[in-house]
């Protein structure tokens, strides 16, 4: 099989909730366009932005359905969901369901709980839903901090490459570059290696990956895709300045504590999704109006995504 | 609320499973009879022995409806449910389902891909389960080595004490006996806490845990019923041999590649719960061979739990 | 080689240093005499508790040469020497000094830049020492926590017996029962384990064990006198509650940032050693006061240890 | 105080042994030829790669001022000395006496036993090794994979920045090019950031690094510099090529376990540096030609570096 390599900058969507916590799937359709007006070329929905893990199954159909329903017209924008929880049986049926909406690929991250103990156990449980869907790609999300898998992704693609005709390729968040390099090289390019560390993609476009699913492509889009643009035209100092302010964005993230500070980042771009769910902790009000003050600083509004 | 403490060992049964990976239901009765027969007080199912997490949402109902329908009218067998995946909403689905078939506790461990980031954070997971099923008691259940939540337990004590009503007490499957010790002592040793760590469970006796809830009592409950016996008569050398014949048993896990020896040591007492699900890997015949050799060496037909 | 158990409380002095941060050798007498007065059976210098790793080795030398000369007469009190650094040839200097001085034993931990692969390795360093004063008693110091070397201890055993004559035992400063109680048990309970935990001496008793070095016997050794004292008589409350003080006692090294604590309690039994040298961070006078106070709460005065 | 950056590659020699294990001073002068003839830009001594930790402080001294001896005329060859082990104590004397002899810089590494608390109580170790060399440029070495500290070093640059006049910057062994580039551009790039991992320096200079330490410097140089080459020349297809090589050849330190692989790569380009002390595992026989025919297959003739 031979699928056609993603690429520019695919948006890891939050999922939208209303406040008493529910899925708010009406903001679905807004959000894709809101995405699309920022030159976004997918969604990778369900992932950890997306808190596909606090999601009932039944909640992650809907989710799946409605994208589906408001990109199917627009074969340029690839939707890829991500299947994975710690059931096997669980990930199967959601594969199966985003194959029937129509949605583009599905995604597998290593179960979290048990945990596969070398690569061939866990090429075993990526066949088992790559199987399901033998007409979807099938990407690998590559997550060790959450996931607690330490596979070198570099063993995975040796175990499946020639055995899972639609591996397509892997979502790579983690920061080892010497493995990552060696899984771009893989087999003369052959599969697909989606950045997935904002604060340095820089440096992974120096290793030559040519597409990314992050969060903060959500709402800082532009920045970006000057920054692509600045390297691609060997204008580095202005890349490594770019580069610096995605990081000054980013650390806004640790200083008002982790993932939920992403969905603070929708509200002023004007994409409200809402809160998260338990066990993450949202900001507060007070926390809220410190943190808008700190993004004022960054000049947030000169590289932010806007609404059409 | 005020409910009675556990005692005696608790059997973490494991989920019966048929060749094709499917559930062997019509096993539960018979395992329910055997654990009977070897004088295990209650039962904690879906756990990480019961591997709950690699079963679908309808597949623990299901093992639930089982456990409830064989032992309804046993009032002196606990059956206590774990609850817990990374989905709060899918925990309290599960929980009200345990009450509606007539179990007798639910359990609760923290999510394990967004981790809880303090003991606040955690309580406050606990306390959305907990008021689900108010009439029934609430377990924590305490594993850091396999859901990565290390606050200290006394921290957790400290937060529900006087907010949660029903949570009764919590599973220690950890080895900090200081935090152990505070905890059981906490609020005139108000709540239940019991040891989850079978190959040290004299050092809990000496501290003065009562009751306790594990895997190896599955197959082995005479030898740690004997080791009570010994340490409550202060005869501690036989108590520490039987401890290392315990260790012995249970170094043979480590040996054979982890939790799914469990299952092979359940053939050999004539209870055959079949094989693990991935990403768990399973013996191969020629391991089983060499697993049975290495247990007859241990003369662990003196000390097995047998069937009635 | 037969070498005497080691029995009771032996205390990991703190090294005295004046306000400089220069040694304060002057104070080694009468601390002897202090420990000696608290019934404390030895002293195991330079370890973590004397920062030796902080100490050049000529300074170790001198600490080693004052202890010996105060103790020289005193056969029942036992000095064991921590050798231990990254340089195996520094660690053979001074073990060497620390014979001709006229200690009692040596002791080593793993090096902890580059660490041994294995228990083999490990064994290969602790023999280059052992074999340097092969008349003396030789103790493997486990710390995992500090040094980063986690082999089992088990592991080591069976590697050094019958390999290294004068391997005489482990300080066991770890969480680890399992493997604690079978190198406790190993060949006829050959070798001396030396439990180091204080705030679990409890379950260390019920295992069998019979000596004990720590930090916390400097300051408090009737506590733990008394402790000993119920579990040999079979009252386990009493025993029980005592370890819970201990706690107490040992949670504000927690709260008051560390092993500098150490010496801030010293000061309270008026056997001043002074504060520790960078990297640990000490109290401020802030922070002293407030210590007090909740020193004062815990009825510190009616278990410390108390000047002759 | 405003030092010359550093620039190009900076080998950090091993240390040459004899076969008894004692120090082979009369390498240096022939290795200090070897690096010059391959273009290497100074010497980054008793680091890691020159095991430092397993040498006494006398030996140390020794290393140093025959480093120092030999290369006393090439003022274009720039000795950097690591003085860091655990006593602060011992790192201010070998700082002295790496200015007496005339090296040009010092170096100093977290203690790794007790480890600094933060970034203050880092700064604070360094403050004091510093001020004992006022007219030599100080760097920081970040290895937190050796040295368990895992500040920072953007912090450390808040801290140290107007405080320690002669810092001069760090040497960075880790893998977070966030924090690296936002270091590098810290204060108008005002410190030295040389790029420590070998395995994607690549990535370094997309980010704008200049310079760089590393061990595989000693045996690969001209691979390196036609990777600097082509980057420069904006050839990056040719630069990624040449990274992948390079990570071929690492590949091989992980095959043949770690760090003592490094004097293996030297015997074959005719600088025997003989082979690691305790606790390093050495090579077998076996294992070395096992070891050069997977050299052989790299075609590591066609870029080590050669012999003047």
């Amino acid at each position: 099989m031979n699928f056609k390599h993603l690429t520019g900058l695919i948006s890891a969507p939050f999922t939208p909730l209303n406040e008493d916590g529910s899925l708010n799937l009406s903001l679905i359709p807004e959000y894709y366009k809101f995405l699309k007006a920022n030159k976004i070329t997918g969604a990778f929905i369900c992932g950890s932005t997306g808190e596909g893990v606090s999601l009932t199954t039944q909640e992650k159909k809907d989710v799946a359905k409605t994208w589906a329903s408001c990109t199917k017209k627009d074969k340029d924008f690839k939707v890829m969901m991500l299947t994975g929880g710690t059931s096997i049986a669980d990930s199967i049926d959601i594969a199966m369901y985003a194959q029937k909406v129509g949605l583009y690929a599905v995604s597998f991250t290593a179960p979290y709980y048990f945990k596969p103990a070398n690569a061939k156990m866990l090429a075993a449980c990526c066949k088992e839903i790559a199987a399901a869907v033998p007409e979807m790609p099938f990407y690998y999300y590559h997550i060790p901090v959450l996931n607690g898998c330490n596979v070198p992704m570099i063993q995975l693609l040796h175990e499946v490459d020639g055995i899972i005709p639609n591996f397509a390729g892997i979502k790579y968040t983690h920061e080892d570059f010497m493995d990552f390099l060696s899984c771009l090289r893989f087999n003369n390019s052959k599969y697909d290696m989606l950045w997935g560390r904002d604060e340095n993609m820089l440096a992974s476009l120096s290793l030559g990956s040519k597409g990314a699913v992050g969060s903060t492509y959500n709402y800082a889009a532009p920045l970006y895709y000057d920054m692509i643009d600045a390297f691609e035209k060997n204008n580095l100092a202005t890349a490594q300045e770019l580069q610096q302010k995605s990081i000054d964005m980013i650390t806004l993230l640790g200083k008002y504590g982790g993932i939920a500070t992403g969905k603070a980042y929708m509200k002023l771009v004007g994409v409200d999704c809402g809160e998260f769910r338990l066990p993450v902790k949202n900001m507060s009000a007070s926390e809220f109006k410190s943190f808008k003050s700190d993004v004022a600083k960054l000049g947030f509004k000169k590289f932010c995504s806007v609404k059409p």
